[in-house]
């Protein structure tokens, strides 16, 4: 499939990289379409991999991840552009946090509103899609990374798009893929990541994850 | 241990049962001293069970549990008064949930402050410590009706209060007991909640936990 991904950090070059390594055809979107760091993973990953504007990646993808800072997504994804991203799964990955005023950062919405359902929202023809966001890049493509069973978190309005979604999450090797339902959920994906960094804290490393026990 | 439990709801009563079962002197606040749930919880428990204003069970306890709606919390604090929680371990299981716009839930404070740490700022002689908030009543009590590994989670700023709230914990069965440092922790702890509350209506059930997996 071609796979637009916007965001050129740690989680968009992670989620990229695998993306290629499974087969899927994908540009890497920036602010710029002469970004060094999109440039660079493009020529290392080779000829599957390409790079280009916020727009270009969008306009290629027949499916989009959001990978951009949470607190610059929605901005990110005007340049991206709403025709751009009509009737695609747009993966949103991010987390609205906001290191403004030092650490711990704070969530930039929560509680009666989530990023996610601003950037349905803002753009009501791309089919949102949350997940991934409460996992650290390397566990995202690599759940295996941590020991014993353990489960990530999907949700959405669009159950086609969230049958998309989990096929590309089966093919990073989740097992355990909990639909919360509809886009609302998205709220409760992002709140946790308050307690996810105090654990990443508490443990000094970020390779952990939730398993829901029953 | 003379314990104080304030709150006559299921966490209260389940809560204070448990300890009388365990071996405690138990008594049960409410609002009213006749209140009629108090005293016939108090009545079936027999001679290790009492009841009595907030203020009686405050003044009672060794230890403090600080079960009442979240929402209405710091009032019913108040009316315990601060000099029967001073140098007390105040264990702080309440959600700060707010039904009044209906469902879901939103929480009355989070994010940037936590009830756990309104509770400490307003009562500074008491030694809070936030737990046992993520689990519905049974589970907080039995942990082995949820099935494998799952784990509890405990801030607060006095070691020795967590100390002596990590006993009553493995006296309930708790085994894997998540410390996750000061009161602040207590805004991860408390913004699970709509995560928690969404697994509830996903799975139809409340007996469920989370499992932090490294």
């Amino acid at each position: 499939m071609n796979i637009g991904v916007l965001g050129t950090g740690v989680v968009g070059q992670t989620l990229a990289s695998a993306l290629v390594q499974r087969g899927h055809e994908v540009k890497l979107g920036a602010r710029s379409a002469t970004n060094e760091k999109a440039r660079d993973w493009a020529a290392k990953l080779g000829r599957s991999a390409s790079h280009g504007t916020f727009a270009d990646a969008a306009a290629f993808g027949e499916m989009v991840f959001n990978c951009t800072s949470g607190v610059s997504s929605l901005e990110a994804l005007e340049l991206a552009g709403a025709r751009n991203l009509d009737g695609k799964p747009l993966v949103d990955v991010a987390n609205p946090l906001d290191f403004s005023r030092g650490m711990p950062p704070t969530l930039s919405v929560c509680n009666t509103d989530s990023l996610a359902e601003q950037i349905q929202t803002a753009f009501p023809g791309a089919r949102v899609v949350k997940t991934l966001n409460t996992a650290t890049a390397q566990v995202m493509v690599n759940p295996g990374m941590v020991s014993g069973e353990h489960d990530i978190f999907i949700g959405g309005n669009d159950p086609g798009a969230k049958a998309q979604v989990t096929e590309i999450l089966q093919s990073f090797g989740w097992r355990n893929i909990i639909d919360l339902g509809d886009i609302t959920s998205a709220r409760g994906m992002e709140m946790i990541l308050p307690l996810w960094l105090r654990l990443y804290g508490t443990f000094n490393s970020p390779v952990l994850n939730f398993h829901v026990a029953r």
